[in-house]
């Protein structure tokens, strides 16, 4: 039972493609990993990822697909780089990945937070209905689910007609959206939808080659439309375990009914979190993320928060210790976690909690 | 018969490793792939990588061995970031990935061509004893093996006391270096220890901290440094294999025992080309690369190209296209490549002379 934020778990049968591929992809001889990235067999692999992406989230022509490498940490900086034309953006500071975005930011130009949940250590998303957007703002930002804290936008925000830019790690495919909402989405892939080492970005067209700054080529949104995402050697394997981490999800029915099975995982868990006398989650109620789930020990038990840890464990549990800013647990339930994995933890719970009361 | 450029051939050993953990790495019941980079089991891979290659290379402890992702492309502006402090830097251009690396360098301050071998389509390596060195230059930079255009230096710049930087994607750990002749050596994975995906770099602890510029987070060295290469998600699965790949070297015998091996295919290859009259290689023969060989028509046969590329494909050879800018044919000749795939190769062309002559 895999509960990790991300690299997290990811579906058995794709694990089993993985292995099966090891030693001869589809009768070529050779991994993929050994593959050359100029080949046809790959060619065939990174466009049948964006296929299947454009046709799971529905995205127009008018957006590109890219996938890059250096982690959502990298387009902390990117995003500023390529889209601050006028050097004003505001960012909504919801936890830690946001604020580190903010302050990339502050590097290119004036990066405004025009709301934080700081105040309440990032417990809840803050009223985003009507934020003081700056008139020659380029984009506002947000983090769309903050991992950490076991939060998500469950409306996007009023952005005045401002481009909005999403970074969407880890609420990735994991319910439907309307791609028309965002001038940009991106994040690391090695929380819903495959191995670290990629990133993905969907990006409207129209919002690229408006700056000035000069841009590293690297760093260039430009460079990997120009490229079709292979300007320079792609992290081909990740891209494979992505495209069939892709196919498992249209075998499941899709976003639709991906977002059906997480509810149902979500409702579960967070079911029994209010029910357990024991525990407590940490998180805004209205604001809860439906992928990662954040819960105390209920005040005065307090002191049985190793005590669960190490019963967990023994039940063959891991990934679940919070934060170090939240602490407490934190079960990471993205879509390849079963409704039988958090079975076992709610039923842990139900036991742990007849053993102290 | 897989001779690819990069990504290119992995030990078979690895590959079953890889292959056989997908379902349960060492008893934990998850792929590396799925595991967090925060867990003791992780830590423990990304150390051994470190360690392994410390010891295989001889690495002295005032270098820092980082992990990171991006490609040798990235390390094009991040070299120059991080280096040019007096803004000046010389690099020689013996190639694509070469030129590519100083033009970028162009955006950072001054970087002089001190040497180049464009004259003859970079065919050679050229004199680089007595090179108009600036004063004031920060580093000389080299690409230490052209995997284009199959050559290498066998000798290392006089860099008459100023840091070398050396990009050694494509000879990396095929034989023995002073690791203290540079002041950074760096390269991508995936064309002689791993997949593609990570980048290792090599760096004299002093060459770093004295540039004043802003240098974005993620392209930071010290980022990197500071964090033990763990700052965001690392490509935990690519680094895995890396490190399986660097436990196979040393299970061959290290450094030197591959070199020997190296030297025996690369002599068992340019032996023939040598001697079969319809083939003829491209290098200058004093800096022709171990690693990857490169070969076209002898002068008169030139009408045969697609009938030998025909007749080795159908002898189950792939890679073997040169890149458009050379022609004819490369064979990428890297640690994992067998004396057997080269003497397939070799039989091939000797079947093909005697068909035709």
């Amino acid at each position: 039972y895999n509960f990790s934020a991300g690299p997290a778990v990811l579906p058995e049968p794709v694990l089993q493609e993985a292995a099966a591929e090891m030693l001869d992809y589809r009768g070529t001889g050779m991994s993929v990993m050994e593959m050359s990235h100029r080949s046809k067999p790959y060619q065939q692999i990174i466009d049948e990822a964006e296929a299947d992406l454009r046709t799971l989230m529905g995205i127009p022509d008018n957006y590109k697909v890219l996938f890059m490498q250096g982690g959502a940490s990298q387009q902390f900086a990117m995003v500023p780089m390529n889209l601050m034309r006028n050097r004003v953006a505001d960012y909504i500071v919801t936890g830690q990945f946001a604020k580190k975005a903010w302050k990339e930011a502050q590097l290119f130009g004036q990066a405004n937070a025009v709301a934080s949940s700081a105040d309440k250590n990032f417990t809840y998303i803050p009223d985003c209905s009507d934020l003081p957007i700056a008139e020659n703002s380029d984009y506002v930002y947000i983090c769309e689910n903050n991992t950490i804290y076991g939060t998500k936008f469950h409306q996007l925000p009023n952005t005045k007609g401002k481009p909005l830019v999403s970074d969407v790690s880890s609420c990735f495919l994991s319910e439907p959206v309307k791609v028309t909402d965002y001038g940009m989405l991106y994040g690391g892939a090695q929380k819903n939808v495959g191995p670290a080492g990629v990133v993905f970005a969907i990006i409207r067209k129209d919002a690229l080659g408006k700056v000035s700054r000069y841009i590293p080529t690297m760093l260039d949104y430009r460079t990997h439309i120009d490229k079709e995402s292979m300007f320079n050697t792609p992290p081909v394997f990740s891209i494979f375990v992505m495209n069939e981490t892709l196919k498992w999800l249209k075998g499941m029915g899709g976003v639709e009914a991906i977002h059906k099975y997480d509810m149902e995982k979500a409702k579960l868990l967070y079911g029994e979190i209010d029910r357990n006398s024991l525990f407590v989650g940490t998180a805004a109620e209205k604001d809860r993320s439906l992928m990662n789930v954040c819960f105390v020990m209920a005040p005065g038990y307090e002191n049985l928060q190793d005590e669960f840890m190490s019963f967990a464990k023994g039940k063959g549990m891991v990934g679940l210790k919070g934060h170090r800013s939240v602490g407490g647990f934190r079960a990471s339930i993205y879509n390849a976690c079963t409704v039988e994995d958090v079975t076992a933890l709610t039923e842990c719970m139900k036991e742990f909690e007849s053993m102290k009361k």
